[in-house]
């Protein structure tokens, strides 16, 4: 943390400040530049969160030199997590695709659904049983009735199943079903859920939310890896942007920076990211060219007859092309993907 | 609703989307133009919430007409609501001024704070008690404890007491010490809660998200008022732009346009959008001159050693200043503010 | 300026940064931190603009503590530019108006609109003859035509004359007709037009492009003001956001941040920012409470027949109706504005 | 083009409405809703380009049906474009990679760079001989004398040599040097610019502004072909956002967004997008993969001694490596990609 003075601040003011840190245990360094001086404090930034130095007389700004987050962050651990979910591994050299209908809608349409994926070489089924929607007026998921379905494709398949959690009472009821609970991006920064998520140690697929900065969002996995649950992999799903030829826009750099910051996997979810099943295909491509450890995908065995978000959903035929060139792909760049079963 | 055809769509993709919407009841116009045919949706276009038209042969895509809240538009009630807290309108002639610390710390600050601006003018105390912050290893409030200081803090001064509510339990807690539920920004979409705040009638200052168009922001609101809480005041306290010179942008605008497309009263968290206290007071004339219905300010009797966003919270000396000004300019436009108690 | 180093850089990166400052002049401070060593940069910052220090080994971020503008900036002028523009100022007590439509379409237009404002009190007309449109098949401007209506206008009226500037030829041209160019939001960096101007010594109104940070606004005013032009004033008219119910978000808060940072002149462009003649008013009155120096308006005779821009153009009736309510705000915030002639 | 009706709007108004359109040559088809009246115009929108409808009594607002671009659209001519130069064809069956230092130094350091580009497979040498700098005291290139240098250059590698044009005068000088032109992203609405250059017929790659839609991209690029000059190659180069952990974001949906509407080529700047050499190469692999038909990367041969954007240059060793990887990707998509010479 670098304190910056204005041009014209006092002997002081500059003791002043010196002292305060120096009662927190925090050491002193200070600049005389030709405009500004400036000062450096010595030791965990962590011990200034609640004092607010930038009201101290003579100061500027503050300028922070380190990341907020610790466990989320590579000075921590400077090697990459692998997380693993019953055998598969996130974030090692095979690839992870997660595929699935948004919601979970009857026995019929996920078992369909299930075994279409698993045929085409996806090792998590994904199925919405909370949708959070926009109007309250849309349908708004099968709740426990849900879950179980997907349980019971789970058996049927042996499928990993993964599934949105939206409140604390959904943590605890999903908990019996799924194995791997996913935070939506609407939910980034409801810390209370992120804090019960933190408490189950359940793996959680952690969404970015669409005006969150990576930085925020690794802070917010901090809220999760705090209470002592560090199974967390990112979710890469597009941002609020001025553009609106696609949902969202695709924040393709994301991937690199966070393998640049953090040591915890990152994957892509195009499907949310386009809002159009036509672009979905050439953002898994760049997704995994640009490096991210898997994907995420709506899948549903009649997008014409989904109950929600169906213009984002491929068909199992189109999935099936999709896992094809992935499987090409990954092998050019270093990774591994099973295509077919 | 407007469903626009490709170019050489075929008659028989127009019949079928015909048949599929007179067989949910709706009725449907169609329209031969020189590059595309359109079809005109005629009836209540919830009807088509869950019905993936957009995937059907020949679609390019779906315009929607009109909105698709209704309880929370101008349309459905187009007189302005005023929402009444113990006597205070919110949406009348009379402003409205919401003030208090960022977080409730102890007994002393609270009520120091609640004489200081039950002083100056203010109707509503403000104060912390469940505090979402970025970072976990921040201050989060004193919870239950914080909500019993705000109750003395009431009891000593007749002040309406307002304080922001995180999770359904925190809406179970507060709702016994409470006059008023805020909803922050990072729980504009969190369905859940805001289904929770719906059961209980009690009046809520509804915020926007910092990611959130004027659109999905009523859209939100709705869920609170489907669910039978018509009590809903409108904040606008700043979104997410690439400016970072604030700490977000305030959206001074969405003051006439939501006095445009809803009758929900809406008034400004200057002290948020800015998170600077230098610029609350511009923003606040700013505000009130724009045609808000009042003001939510962050003050604090000695912001130097407050535990939480103290760069933006006043001092009672420059709050009695604002609030003077304020009666000034509400004089001119029309409306009115009691400066002084 | 400040170089944080990488966690683990050597003793000897430390002293090859060293070296390389010191042979530029440039003092050096080294801070030794738990988690990261930093080195203030001591002198003129802008020694090094074409020197790659991010690329030296050992260096993670290069971190500004001083802004890169300089004539543009408080530390050069700290107290607030007065420009005048035959006998009107542009950021004294005064507040001033500058009005007429978008573009210049004939003589019974142009003159009908001067009259109109002239009439409420504004000081300068406005009319574009250089019109940039973003379909090329929309009307494209009068050019030299349009300027000479201009100029008839102001021999009628005594009013100053203000058109924008496209190109280095129509600066050339526009310079014997008009008091003060205007920069449009497309060209904010457009360097080679601001270096034109900057060479012409005429006022210049410098709006704010739509992607523009305050900070690069004010670099891009440096381009003008080093070529020896300091008749800079600013004008915020919205920035680019994901908001679509107005056609730009208005960035209120510029206003303080500008007065804040520059001496320069500051006045707002609600028309533009709104896209819609029903906001114009209360966005007009914000910006001069929250301390715009003035405004900049369009009014057409008869906006139901405008070339460009119809649906923001006021009519006279409104802008009169403007004019007053500013006139009634100025004096409760201490400023000036003589409404009517 | 629709034409939306407020709730209540008087029959005479819609005749109102009809008269003007027909007058214009213009068919009208109304359509009665529960809510709304809707009127379909039918036949060329550009009639209404100067007509303010959206300010009749009654209407409430207008909805664009059709792009407001032709010869950049797809509805004018279906099939790709392919662009050549000299031999080399942008939008064909193998990928086109322009590269090349930031600016154009010295002798030594072009004729080094374009030896070095030239040996890993890249068909164009770029340099930068006119900058736009953000700040006027940054190095604003060699101009004529660096025009010169990449000639030789030419002339020693066969190379096709691309430069970026910032005003008309440059436009004149580059024409006898250059094999394309470049226009930037900040003149992406620098309609005088983009006319020059439509009236000069040589092919040219057109950035995307920072705040630019794709629909307004689409319509700036129509202001090049409307002059006549069809040779337009589209370059996709970031977008600004609230992220600030690239430069810019690299808008990655935008490569099949662009496919989709247009016929015309649209290659990827990685390097401006990321503004830092670490994330070219994933970023580039990400772009090859969504469908992108080359890249423009800047390479230099000492990227430490750089005059500009030093921190996003490759390295030729860093370049070389990165075509060898693009080969790869170029054949399993089903392109093509000579790498080395």
């Amino acid at each position: 943390m670098i304190i910056v003075m204005k041009p014209g601040s006092k002997d002081s003011d500059i003791q002043e400040i010196s002292k305060v840190l120096n009662s927190l245990g925090l050491g002193v360094h200070i600049s005389q530049g030709t405009e500004r001086t400036i000062i450096g404090v010595i030791g965990d930034k962590r011990k200034l969160n609640d004092v607010p130095i930038e009201l101290m007389p003579g100061v500027e700004k503050l300028v922070p030199i380190v990341e907020s987050y610790k466990l989320a962050g590579k000075t921590f651990k400077p090697e990459p997590s692998v997380i693993e979910v019953n055998g598969v591994k996130i974030g090692g050299k095979e690839l992870v695709i997660m595929a699935g209908p948004c919601a979970v809608e009857n026995h019929d349409q996920i078992m369909a659904a299930a075994l279409a994926v698993k045929k085409s070489g996806a090792q998590f089924l994904r199925g919405g049983a909370f949708k959070p929607r926009t109007s309250p007026y849309a349908f708004q998921g099968l709740e426990e009735e849900g879950l179980k379905l997907l349980k019971e494709a789970k058996d049927a398949t042996g499928l990993n199943i993964i599934t949105e959690v939206t409140s604390e009472k959904a943590v605890e009821i999903a908990d019996k079903y799924v194995d791997m609970f996913q935070v939506g991006a609407r939910n980034v920064q409801n810390f209370q859920l992120l804090r019960e998520i933190g408490r189950s140690k359940k793996p959680v697929l952690f969404k970015r939310g669409p005006a969150t900065t990576v930085d925020e969002w690794l802070n917010a996995a901090e809220y999760i890896m705090s209470e002592g649950n560090y199974n967390v992999v990112l979710c890469e799903r597009g941002i609020r942007t001025f553009e609106t030829s696609t949902r969202n826009t695709l924040d393709i750099s994301a991937v690199p920076v966070v393998k640049n910051l953090s040591h915890l996997p990152i994957i892509v979810d195009p499907s949310h990211a386009a809002g159009k099943s036509q672009y979905v295909l050439p953002l898994s491509k760049a997704a995994i060219a640009a490096g991210a450890d898997g994907l995420i995908i709506e899948v549903h065995p009649n997008p014409k007859s989904a109950l929600s978000d169906a213009a984002q959903q491929l068909t199992p035929e189109d999935f099936d092309y999709l896992c094809k060139d992935i499987a090409k792909i990954a092998e050019i760049i270093g990774r591994e993907f099973r295509y077919g079963n």
